[in-house]
């Protein structure tokens, strides 16, 4: 059996195990949903191109988006938490904040998308500066140059996770230069997941919160 | 006049603004610090390393840690907050992980560093997970070929925020490997900062934490 | 003619020779299929994928795995070896992995695959330490972050020798970062073959228990 | 001799001949400067590093600027010409937006310099831009990850040359991260130059206004 | 809402918002389209495919360049505005060339383009320097070695906007080659823009030409 | 303590650790070796410059090659063991070639060294094939362009270990074009370490032979 | 019109203009045949892969060959010079040995190919060097670690001219490990054109016998 | 011993060997100097900074040149052999070109350098042409963009061989987008060395020349 169910995972570190679909076959893909509906376990399934979905045998039960390529296998969750954000600079960028959005709901958070923000018209930003602010946590998604990320990060107190995206051409393309400018950002408190990882940017952000939210330890002396 | 404090960036971010040494001249320096010894204002100086600190001409009231090339100008913080640790994989990863400390302390937080836990010895690091898994935030510092992040995110509930240094040689001169490594993590919930970064870390780690305790906005529906 | 057999290799060597067929049309590859029966040779082929595989005209006698992209022209070995194992991080590398068991298996060895024993779910690989710690020689098949190979190094007195595999996206795509972890590693012994070379690393995992084997030497000084 | 002047560059460029220091020693300095004393040439000299500056034989009627490692050869220029301004991120920004600063005063121009706008403080840039949109050309000069050329190019109708500098650390080291940011920005109308080239960035600028004012082709039908 | 215009950015930069649509469906631009034809916009569109064009379900009054991938929605321009000119080294930069010019056009300014002027013949350059010299702007296109930037910066007064492209094999696959010899140009005053990015070059060259013109500060102090 | 010994590591993995020097300061090395002496530890110390080992206050019972930057502290290692041997194609491949020999050493491994058998005067390598044809592992140290790598694999049975070293200039520089050359060998059963990288190959060579000649696995079925 | 011949281009530099097909279209690859048929102008074309072939209205008198993607309009040139001939590593690069030989043809050279003499097997290539040192130009072929290259500069007298190709994998992958290989060889004399650059191979080879030939300047003073 | 001459070089390959000094110590090249002497050989020395050389122990009979770092042990040659010249760009370039030179010297040919004919202004160039057009082999040395290549490319019709420099900064920092330039020309026929590669391109020169004139092969059957 070439699959483990890391059963333990979720209580090990306060978010359940994805599968990351873009290196295996729709063959492998049925037979991991077979032991999951075996198993009775939820599951979510992240870059699960159409025509791969098209390829499985047994998709019921699947909740397939096609914009972002994610899939929910299971009852869906009572979206009854609050407190993260996602904006996107561009509607090219709109996969991969979807991605970050359904990987939130698939652990019961609400998540708003504020999208076309790019700093090429920065009052389209500015003018949606008190929604962000509420955030305890703000995505944000950025191909090309990936400005966005140190103009928000400039203007809000909550932290930044910042998923830079593969848009772009020339020097861009890849994602390469979005990247970089995350990491090298004028804006302290800014910190990176790889480029178009929807999924990590919405699991540690739901870590940070979870974390917090724990009474075992006091987060002052008093 | 060539340096402009930015007075209210606390207050609108959360986090004071330091000052990066590295591209500046100890005439710079000094004109800055006498700027803030005119104002009261409170200073943290990163990456001063021990000549441009000795050619300073007014050293007074500096606490400088040459471990790590930072420098704080004014009161001492009390250390009143706790919930972030530090794990550093090599000796020669301290300093790095003592600028996070510093910056944390600056900011009140006391923050344990628990070090030379590499995985190339994993028991160092497993007998010490009790005391990791209490953190609310993890700060994890590695050079090389950066294991330790995938290995400790991959073990506790927490958010992991990677550091990676310039600690190496080869194709891990200058912090590209452990960089990379941070980011195609197979564990989710790891972010990372820009390499040798531990202020953008601490930066970081305190907003989290700031932010996720702010009462305007409720955590879960309810 | 184009292709001459270097028919003396295996006896200079130790490995026979093997034809890589990415760079090379059905009708190149029937060619050297159809000289190497005319000579009585036994052959293996690799990255030969599905689509020219069914365009080749004679396949009688050829022995395909499509996982692996591997064929055997010729007699089956008898796997009458042991000593080597295979670990594989997860479902993703098994294409790798496999292409290393098959080159093993041409050459007459048994090489048992350990799979889907990423770092981010630790006990999976702890649990089958006891039998891994049983090889003389362990291959080691990670893409991403290719922490895998630190970690197994830092546990086992056999030499490794790593497979980064070409499995991951964004700055893991193509297979340098778990390339540069493996050359970077902290952990001492670790020795590395080309992205995706399942079959390199078999080749020098039988000159390692080959060439030690030899009694014209001896090991110690006596 | 190794060195030709090239007397008819300004006439067939509008911009007269520079000389580039980096790679040359004092004695060839000394001989081009010797040369142009005799041919009655005024002479701009850009990174003239203070060492090699100690290091010339005769430096009489040479203005010399050690921020910017600029030296100017003969009678000073009148300032007789506006609409050039330049925007600076950061103080360590400053030794490349005095190189711009220097060659444009060499020609004539009187270029204003606004320090300190990086956009972690974005209210800093924003408090001057109406004075920054009364200039007709506007050179930006940031380095880390370079959001300040897309905020800038958002904001302002004249022409942005973007002039990365190799100020940064980690990824941004060297300032590759700043050009690519420049290259791939979301605002369209920002030209680049080479990293920490404020020379080319201000002859452009003198290009830019010269070539505009020529009334030889009219600038529209009519 | 996943898309803003941004309306005042004509009146904000001078130059109107255009649609980048490499990433984006054929429904989302079609989306886009709507909402123009209802707002009473004249739109760009650049990097449109030939298939994503014959994918959009209403193209009336779309007039679509296949050669340059441009689309242009809304009444045609009165070509009243010169001096702005285009030279372009070989036939493979043509798609490129006709990006800007269709930009221009869309803007209202008429541009010759002069193509297939590659330094390896030069006297094809040479033989056409009456006209580009009579050009205010030069936008030049090149791939490869992108020896045609230097070149023609040598020998004309306009400032010139390098547009490489990525045109070439080997080294020179992607158009990095051309980009660096553009920035790295040995004759000043070369702006350069992203590879293949007519889009922004033409932009930049409207931009030069309309704050050259603006008449509320002197050119010279007089 | 920032330092904790891995005590057990020569149990678990077969190598003693080694301390890698070059991050680390005098201080921190002089600590290291008090420790050491302390515990009745033998040690090795790589990657020791003169300047740092002339600054260490107590170098009493320390063996310090310069040319190889090692230091062995506590009693010499007979070198009963043999099989292992070390060919370098260049002078300037002697420091790296030298490392792993003394590496060998400190485990009591006794290593011929042949240097200077580079390919472009191939005859100084065939001319001592027959004894490089004795080792039961090549441990194989080249620069530049690292021919000598695939020409070795070619000739021997043995599995050759490629150090690939910083050798070189221009595209060499740094050694990255060795490695590479090594990882894309046409010769099957190479191996590869990090550059510069004696240490690694020498205690690869090791776990090679140690493992091999552990008898509680059969190496054959029987 | 987007093309111009450069008719003196051969008189100017000794070999003719060709036409390099990679990024232009069948209709613009036919209007440059039907201009060169009605100028009476003899034509190389390179690649030009099958499917384009195959879309060209007019291929009468276009002696196409689809391994190289070469194609020659016009009459047959006599093979009668003598003096260059190629080698080529493996099957894989028989293509671009093959534009080579192609291009020679085109201006009367006959160049014999010998080819499968990669140095994993390296009696191949010694036992046909009694005919290969009798070439007054070598061009030699080969992708992956480009080892060929510095072993035949070693072993003959003439100028060797190496065409790295793009066959390989992982860190080979693209070429640039074999271009830097052969740039980086030890073996002085080695001269290099850019990745599957047979056509350049070849020009250059056809340069250096003609130049050498010309009688209007002595070889010696005599 | 360390280092073996390779007696038969010359009379193998048409060229002496040279010794590289970049990472050889005094006492080596002493060593090789005393082994020479003995021996009665004449050697050239390469890349020998003044500092080093001045640490050697026995200069008698060495010629030594500061600028190119090249030292000559033995008899003067007599230059009596013509046909091989030199083109710098820049007096940046001279130390590369001189290595060239002296290259070429040490075996007997002068060779003319006309030096600073970059593109920037071009009639530098055009204006020796005549004597230019006379060389049976053009080397060509540049850095920065490296555009002097190609366009000399275009208007000679011997072989010309880039000497690409590593004088640049940004982009062009450290040669290689003069390379790459070089390797992507335009103009058929360019050959490249490696970055700084003075000697290399002479002993090519030498090469073409000699093999050329050869007369145990027909140039044309006759």
């Amino acid at each position: 059996m070439e699959f483990q169910f890391d059963h333990e995972r979720e209580q090990r570190t306060g978010v359940p195990e994805a599968v990351f679909c873009t290196h295996k076959s729709a063959a492998q893909i049925d037979a991991i949903l077979a032991a999951a509906r075996v198993g009775g376990h939820r599951l979510l399934l992240t870059r699960l191109d159409a025509g791969r979905h098209a390829a499985l045998t047994a998709t019921a039960g699947l909740d397939y988006d096609p914009l972002s390529g994610t899939a929910i296998l299971g009852a869906q969750s009572l979206l009854s938490r609050e407190g993260i954000g996602i904006v996107a600079a561009g509607t090219s960028d709109m996969p991969v904040a979807r991605e970050a959005a359904r990987t939130l709901a698939f652990s019961g958070w609400q998540a708003p998308v504020i999208a076309d923000v790019g700093v090429a018209g920065l009052w389209r930003l500015t003018s949606r500066l008190d929604d962000i602010r509420r955030w305890k946590v703000v995505i944000a998604v950025a191909g090309m140059e990936g400005a966005l990320f140190s103009v928000v990060a400039g203007l809000v107190a909550a932290p930044v996770i910042a998923v830079p995206t593969s848009v772009g051409y020339g020097v861009a393309a890849g994602g390469t230069t979005a990247l970089h400018a995350a990491l090298a950002s004028c804006a302290p408190g800014v910190v990176v997941v790889n480029i178009d990882n929807g999924f990590g940017a919405a699991t540690a952000a739901i870590k940070m919160l979870n974390a917090a939210g724990r009474q075992d330890i006091p987060s002052s002396r008093a």
